[in-house]
């Protein structure tokens, strides 16, 4: 056997831990009682040490370097190139390392729930003290092997090949491009009148159509399940996506928008290539990539006025809801509310951008050792103020609202907004080759939609890069004109 | 480390990976997308190769015979006896046979599915010579390896430490007592009056009952579960028991009796020794006594006349159920009717063990080269003429009914009724120790019983054989008159 056919088995096997590690994760966060939880931890960690195994020995070192010297195509290179990607990250932290970092993380998280709920830093501080002085570790160990800056090799960790200093650049020209137009659009939409939709549909309609939607737009249940969880997901295993909402009858479009939001993330792991099953480029490419495509089904489509013509018409046809708050307008105009929210969760798609900004700015300062721990709600104040033009009242509505950083995860942010701008570049795109996709959408027509989607994006899986993506499909590079364009279009 | 500790550190992972597949296996039957089939069969077979390379390395076998020579206390040293026992099953059969077994399994389970649709053994014979074949094969093996006949060794895969010579003893014995028995019974039925109580209770009204007894009985339901699935089972995990049932309008009582059964089953895992968590020792003890605490909570405590005082009870006052089929005397009455059926899965507490004992003297003979694939049906229908004085009408209701020997499960039937001898055994001494034990039961009061069965059985998981454990709660072995006795002051 070659070694490049070893090393697919090796990662076969891999790809096998994780996908039996997503069932027992979605199980956890929706089915399972509620006294297993500790003995759910020991089986997760048990299938990572396997996972971990697998792909860190030296052997598979050996391999990967034996496999650059045979006859590979141009697909099966980039299936090594990303084997070798995660070989890198998997082999190269010392696992004395890991074990700090997953307990720090696991202790640091704890704390913060206490923290958030008292809005009070102090007690938290010392966890996360330890938590970043652990991650720097990891940061400049990674920093060395991808020979890149240590910010940079994280953020990595979630969207290969992107760079610090591109993503600085875009987000400059986001902030510069949001911070007035923001005021503007909310002193426009100051005087347009919104009918209140709470109360008015029960948790079963909302799950009913949830499912109806998720139907029309083409997820298949065959091969996938929608659930209920406390924080919404989109997991599971290969041909086997599982989603999940949380139903609110005060606010019926948030759980309909999520389930539009998850269904992006799943349609995309649906459409991955067969041939590449359990294989590194048969993988979703990064996070930035697959937040594009959730935030391309939640925002460029269900939020756009074609789509809920088509939602308004179902919801007084289908399910019987004749209040005159699901009119057409009336629903648009919910779903493209902006409000200077001090809850990035909470925030709509034109500041949500800033909120992340402030984050991105913070996690360079602090890898950069710009800054101490104890500093972070001052520093995080003054940025809100800088961006929002409004002062952050407590810290649960400020450093303490994200449980990220107090688990570990730095470098994360920033994709949530490098998807956005992806989603806009892609849809821009989408709407050249698809003219008339409007109507299409208006009359819950998503075949053509999805079969772009499918054919530019997610049946390329890991097999090229973000950037080559784009490329390919934009003749651009990340830009982030396009999303101001379809802000502009959207909201001026 | 000492050998025996090595070796605890293996089991321990062995044990997590059989957890893993039993949560796999819940949610393949219970949750997972119908066409997630072939993946979930692929994270399965994963895992079992997980498990048998922890168990069966040459290292196991060096190590146990290490510890052999280790100081171990009386509770390590069975520990060892279990680890040794799994260990000679796993490394005893070469991969090639493991493996045509399984696909021979599978396929000849497929063909068998055909073949009971349409009533044809003839389809599904060459599959089954070609299994029988396979499975002979790994009788001698595991015969040779456990030093005992073939078909013991088969039994003792499911139930260690049994004697075919004792069971066939114990089964002559039934059969002498029973046959007369069933027609006394019978004849003395035929003047009993039921009232219907089919499409009486709803499905949503027989899983709020079937929760209600549930918790009544003392299942906890922040380490379990009560769903759905087409055959009821108890799977899932230590400590996180989940049990399943299907609803039946027209047999209400069906999932009710079905939930009591899958509890006594599910008490028993969730009372295993914490101190011998993952470990051989703490394992529940072979099928037959798993047998006997599912059957001890359905058929001597459900069926039994206080319960269904109790339940009467709680139908008409918790549950507004107030038609008089749901009096004492006619839900006593169905659940102890004795019918002779040619299905097994149909049939009640005292004709039973006639239908297994049909399929152990089958078994017997197969593996002792006593007859031809192809003469089943007619030895089948002739083995149920002579027990039941009754003509099989088609050999669907025949030598087709069961899945077990088209999926390569020979030796497992007598496990069944070994475990209606336990629970009658048990129970007899359990009535002496709780001398109220009926007005308890009447009063939906089960903390005495539950705290007998623990202290007695459940807490002893594998740290004894099952007669070990007979004689230290009875002073007596495994013997049929205590089932003869429950039979006769029940039924006659």
């Amino acid at each position: 056997m070659t070694s490049y056919k070893t090393l697919k088995k090796i990662f076969h096997d891999a790809a096998l831990s994780s996908d039996i590690a997503g069932i027992l994760h979605w199980d956890m966060s929706t089915m399972m009682p509620k006294n297993s939880r500790e003995n759910r931890a020991e089986q997760l960690a048990y299938l990572s040490k396997i996972r971990h195994q697998l792909i860190s020995s030296k052997n598979v070192g050996k391999l990967i370097d034996l496999a650059k010297s045979e006859q590979l195509d141009t697909a099966n290179q980039s299936n090594l190139r990303e084997m070798e990607r995660e070989y890198i990250i998997s082999s190269s932290l010392p696992s004395e390392l890991v074990e700090k970092l997953s307990s720090a993380s696991a202790k640091c998280e704890g704390v913060w729930e206490e923290a958030r709920k008292k809005s009070d830093f102090k007690i938290v501080a010392p966890h996360l003290e330890e938590l970043v002085k652990l991650s720097k570790e990891e940061s400049l160990i990674l920093a060395d092997r991808l020979q890149c800056s240590p910010y940079e090799a994280l953020i990595n960790k979630f969207e290969p090949q992107s760079k610090e200093k591109d993503i600085k650049n875009i987000f400059e020209k986001l902030e510069y491009f949001l911070v007035p137009l923001i005021d503007q659009i909310i002193e426009k939409q100051s005087n347009e009148k919104l009918i209140s939709i709470s109360n008015l549909m029960t948790t079963k309609q909302q799950r009913e159509i949830g499912l109806y939607l998720m139907n029309a737009i083409g997820f298949d249940f065959s091969r996938g399940r929608l659930d209920i969880s406390q924080h919404p997901f989109c997991g599971g295993a290969y041909q086997d996506i599982r989603i999940t909402t949380r139903y609110n009858e005060n606010d019926p479009f948030s759980s309909l928008e999520g389930i539009m939001h998850e269904t992006g993330h799943a349609i995309y792991e649906l459409n991955l290539p067969e041939q590449w099953k359990y294989q590194p480029a048969g993988q979703s490419r990064g996070m930035a990539m697959h937040e594009s495509q959730s935030l391309l089904i939640e925002m460029q489509i269900t939020r756009s006025k074609p789509f809920k013509k088509f939602l308004s018409h179902i919801l007084k046809n289908k399910f019987d809801l004749k209040n005159e708050c699901w009119d057409v307008d009336n629903i648009y105009k919910i779903g493209t509310r902006v409000n200077k929210s001090f809850i990035r969760v909470e925030s709509d798609e034109v500041t949500y951008p800033l909120h992340i900004i402030l984050r991105f700015n913070l996690e360079q300062k602090i890898f950069n050792d710009e800054i101490k721990i104890n500093d972070i709600p001052e520093l995080w104040n003054y940025e809100y103020k800088k961006l929002f033009n409004k002062e952050v009242d407590i810290d649960s509505n400020g450093c303490l609202q994200d449980v990220h950083w107090y688990a570990g995860l730095f470098g994360y942010f920033p994709t949530y907004s490098l998807g956005a701008l992806t989603a806009a570049q892609l849809a821009s795109q989408l709407r050249l080759d698809i003219v008339n996709l409007d109507d299409q959408v208006e009359n819950g027509d998503f075949k053509e939609l999805l079969q772009w989607l499918k054919s530019n994006v997610h049946s390329k899986a890991s097999l090229y890069s973000s950037n080559e993506i784009l490329q390919q499909v934009t003749n651009s590079n990340l830009n982030a004109k396009y999303f101001e364009d379809y802000i502009k279009n959207r909201y001026l």
